[in-house]
């Protein structure tokens, strides 16, 4: 990658660093000294770099590599270049993403955009508001009433954060996030434009208008939860809207209100939930995934991408298809009618059979 | 729900009030007078919640509730507990929410997230714009040249109204809303982070690059109209784009340039709606529905959802698939082959048919 | 249109003018001095706007138009009031786009909602970034350390630029966008709330907790490009995330990391690319298109609305469906499978065969 370069690297890693972070092994001869200052794919890599290989597919890029080092499996050393530091791991993308969470501590969670310290000149903190010390408000911020601030959070430029809403040590709620009526963990990542704790969609239907119903609720976030740019998540109406810790949520997802998720749920990109569904513990909703109102998703299971999830999926279940079904089953139906059109197909050009 | 709270609930009311609110009937023998400060679902509910049910699945919640009062149906007054006050009434759900309005006057539209009065501290109002008095300008928001902004309307914190739009009176637009190019009713709600009135997609495609249509018609949202967060409102090309009054839009919903959209439709969540669409009064579409380029959809009519609409849609149908179809015809078309296909996997396993 | 209006006009243009910019033809004996002061739908036209026909659905709109003149092919001209002036032009359309683009120079790029010049009181400039004389910078606005503006770009109000972004000349970042580990060309156009340049979605999965992948590539938005209100693009993991020239991308379009985009693509709302999906020159992506990981759309080729691709789409090629194949192979498989499905019902209706 050419400048800028958007992360502080301080002076690298040695070879010996990585080779004991990773428990990687080498040659004994080469120089443990040598510093690798960044991270890059095999085909862009140069002799500051640190490349992987886990895939036959790149071992044309292996083999014309100007890495520095290079993770691989034993298997792929043969095709390795003479002069490249070979470390040898069988988990080489394991090893590698290893050593740039130690090479770029700073990429781990972001952090002010205005390199702010403490409540920056231009947020417009509450008289009532607690912010504790260490903590970092960028400008444009907004805090209300009564809410709380910990130390070492930070609160991005221009977000928005509601009377009373609580949020925990070591968090970034990046810039132009809304959260109101919201009781937020330690260490969340929130991206920006995220909009938590609004009314969730309801309302008495009627042919001379639509009577809105209250929405009471609150949105709990627990500890280490990450929500990615865009994400809205409603407050519950009657109960929580619940996210549970370690959940990982991607962009432009949509949250409604009563949902509770689980424990170390993946949820990608433009995913849907409607009202009061349930994500046990450890499932994935791969993109666009949508689920429809009261559904429960149990434990461990897996929705493919695009699916629409109309009744409750089994724990450990892979589903997928529009309705979801087991994979197996709507993999089924879409060779058999794939079949089927190809026979008609041929014969409709062979002419009508009697 | 553990503390905070997040509405203010004064000092709640009586049973005596909630009879009155409600028309329900009770046994003449209970306390008037006893306060009911809260609303909760049965499983959670304590001596001062007001509970309700509507649906033979909870018939076991209901005989362990600890609820102060629940309004039901007769049928449901066997499963009850002893020391339950039963509420009856043969719509206990309208009757709840009735309860809910009353207890909750603050739930029903959003307020300053700063609790601010008139125009807070940092706001940007341009000299020329007019607010009314009883106007509320939150921090951080910035209303722009010549711009009116009715009383009793609430700026959200972070707002941005442009030159020469309109809002009228006790409207609330959220925190982090853009809003240029419009004009808006009275009473609509608007939900944090919507985009309204922003350039239309409009280009005339070229091999060597493609030329901006201009888009210079407005955004027309009318009374009572609710939009949900996140949602993208594109300002119309040579028409208006319109939004109806009463209609109640959810979170991330596109309406693209010269839509228009009639009274009291209901758009549930992740629907797009291409340009010059058309949507007559009390359409409902379920969440995730596409509609595409100039298509007509019929008063009354309901798409089911994640239907992909390519054709109008009669005054009062019910379709649904992708693409959508009455009802009747897609679930006929799934049915087939779900058979098909599972007599295919039986024939494969006894062997191939000769 | 009834008032306000939101563009100005300045004192229109002649007929003659508007001949000289179309090449239109007109009738000798027609007043060339005469003024258009407004672009209108025939149905809507008023004598001081232009008018345009290129659909026969809208023959009877032309016969009762009240518009001052109308752009034609010949063949509709026996249509046209004898009263209007009619501008006689092979592409009506394309002509009439000129007209619009003339009249409205103001419309072609979104323009500062506070009519602010240069800095505004109320933005917040980090004392180390680099704003070019000519730059505007809306009230509420942010821009981080070292970050560079270029002149005549437009930063919109409430909108966050983070630390060494670097913005070229003559672009619009409307309000209430964020904008970090970004480079961004000349001539760029950013609608409202779009989210460029934060964390892409990666985690290396695990049972205990997932652990956050550093995500240290960048985004790259080459000159030319414009992208709806709304949309997400995550910066690269490992390489950069590449929007190429020329390319237009609408409202809530998802763009994960490592995604590179070529020249002057298309891409309509909803639509989701994941992780390191390539699209060549060309591509045309309708409406809610979901492109799974690692695929490459070949130059030209244009995928159908609410497609989902699972694999590579060869250059030029038409495809449509969930998954999408070649147009024409999944509408063949739509007809069989209604073909059977309503088969099937005239057989049960008939009683079942033996």
């Amino acid at each position: 990658m050419t400048k800028p370069f958007f992360f502080d690297r301080a002076s690298g890693l040695t070879l010996g660093d990585i080779a004991s972070i990773t428990g990687a092994e080498h040659r004994p001869d080469i120089d443990v000294s040598c510093r690798i200052v960044n991270i890059a794919p095999l085909e862009l890599a140069g002799p500051g770099d640190l490349a992987y290989i886990d895939n036959k597919r790149y071992v044309e890029a292996l083999a014309s590599t100007n890495a520095g080092a290079c993770l691989m499996a034993e298997s792929f050393e043969k095709h390795a270049p003479r002069t490249l530091v070979v470390l040898r791991t069988r988990e080489p993308y394991r090893a590698f993403v290893a050593v740039a969470r130690s090479l770029f501590p700073d990429s781990l969670r972001p952090s002010s955009l205005f390199e702010a310290e403490g409540v920056a000149a231009g947020a417009f903190v509450h008289s009532s508001a607690k912010v504790e010390s260490g903590a970092i408000i960028d400008p444009g911020a907004v805090i209300g009433p009564r809410a709380e601030i910990g130390t070492r959070t930070v609160i991005g430029a221009n977000a928005a954060i509601g009377p009373d809403v609580c949020i925990g040590r070591e968090c970034t709620i990046s810039a132009g996030c809304s959260i109101t009526h919201a009781v937020v963990g330690d260490r969340v990542i929130i991206h920006p434009g995220c909009r938590i704790g609004q009314d969730g969609f309801g309302f008495l239907l009627g042919a001379r208008g639509h009577q809105k119903i209250p929405q009471v609720g609150r949105v709990i976030i627990q500890d280490d939860v990450e929500i990615g740019a865009g994400t809205t998540v409603d407050r519950g109406g009657i109960r929580d809207t619940v996210i549970g810790e370690g959940t990982k949520i991607d962009n432009l997802v949509q949250i409604g209100h009563n949902v509770v998720i689980g424990r170390n749920c993946i949820i990608v990109a433009q995913t849907g939930l409607s009202g009061s569904v349930t994500l046990e513990d450890h499932v994935v909703l791969a993109a666009r995934v949508g689920v429809v109102q009261h559904v429960t998703i149990g434990e461990g299971a897996h929705v493919g991408s695009r699916s629409t999830v109309l009744r409750d999926v089994p724990a450990g279940a892979r589903w997928w298809g529009n309705p979801a079904k087991p994979v197996r089953q709507s993999m089924r139906e879409l060779l058999t009618l794939e079949r089927m059109a190809a026979r008609g197909s041929e014969i409709s050009s062979k002419g009508a059979p009697d």
